[in-house]
């Protein structure tokens, strides 16, 4: 179901119709050039001096469970819930440290969250739905993928196709079906002054 | 001039094409309805319990000069020398704390790069080029703007229309006519496992 945001001016239609649904349809595979395509996406962000600080791990449940699971199993109870039906998994990490010259990058999470949004608005161009999130236990992910300490665990992201509506019941269908809310525009957007509303 | 990304798989074209070029059309204004789809793409960016802990600043040399020089005065020079043809600077802010508890959002910069990258997006989606820079004097833009210290400074952004490159000489062409790069696939997104090669 499309859920298009409500704008002031036009937006561009995959900026407008991306959001982070639950229901998945877990019969549905997410085939490798997809995810080649996803990551691609990402890789094509802007990064400060091009440092790239990014990293992604998919986990794909189709070509091997284990593993999924193992990343799954690092999940919080309520995001597990619904992430069952996903059959990708990601998680986003960033460097801490610029590659040219081993110091602190202070852009490495911004950068990182530049990639992963590409990689949603990707998702949402290939009529697939990603979601991204924080509730998820960093130690034991760290430990299960030996994740070096350089690197900061920022979000897993749950990849694949939105379930059919009219399959969806109860509470899942009032979370998937609710209006998408924003703050007001003049509240996060200033022109010129900091707090004066655009 | 595009400079569409080699992917191995296919990849939204709006993504394919941004760019962060440096060379600027002066005479050319971006609008205030432009700057609205800006800053509404930048909106509808997801975030870690929908805190939407973005804030941008937004100058326009043609409506309030006076303020577009104070955000200017705030680049490095080597930054200075080419943003002084973009009509419009931003400020992108990452709010160090939520807003349902005054808790540290250690998610706070990795969503204001989500939401930048939706701004830079819809730049080429309107068929104007945006440019982050992290080369600008914190302290002094804090300062100028009185920007609370609970907000982190990330990025300043240039945005305007690209010059036609048929005026563009020298140096300047030499950066603006080469090829964009990136590391392969391979070394940044991994397949199930830290390190092998996606």
């Amino acid at each position: 179901m499309k859920k298009t945001a409500t704008t002031q001016a036009p937006v561009n239609e995959v900026i407008a119709n991306r959001w982070s649904g639950r229901a998945y349809d877990a019969s549905k595979a997410v085939s490798n050039e997809q995810i080649i395509s996803l990551c691609e996406a990402a890789r094509w962000a802007p990064s400060c001096f091009g440092d790239e600080p990014w990293r992604f791990i998919v986990w794909n449940k189709n070509t091997d469970l284990a593993s999924w699971q193992k990343a799954f199993d690092c999940l919080v109870p309520g995001n597990q819930e619904w992430v069952k039906d996903a059959p990708v998994l990601l998680l986003t990490c960033a460097d801490t440290l610029f590659g040219h010259n081993q110091k602190p990058n202070r852009w490495a999470q911004y950068d990182t969250g530049a990639a992963a949004e590409n990689l949603c608005l990707q998702a949402e161009d290939l009529g697939l739905m990603a979601h991204q999130m924080g509730g998820f236990n960093v130690d034991a992910a760290r430990d299960a993928f030996s994740i070096p300490e350089q690197f900061t665990l920022m979000a897993m992201v749950a990849v694949g196709y939105a379930a059919d509506i009219k399959t969806v019941t109860g509470e899942a269908l009032n979370r998937e079906t609710a209006a998408r809310k924003r703050k007001p525009l003049s509240e996060l957007f200033f022109d010129s002054v900091w707090n004066k509303p655009i």
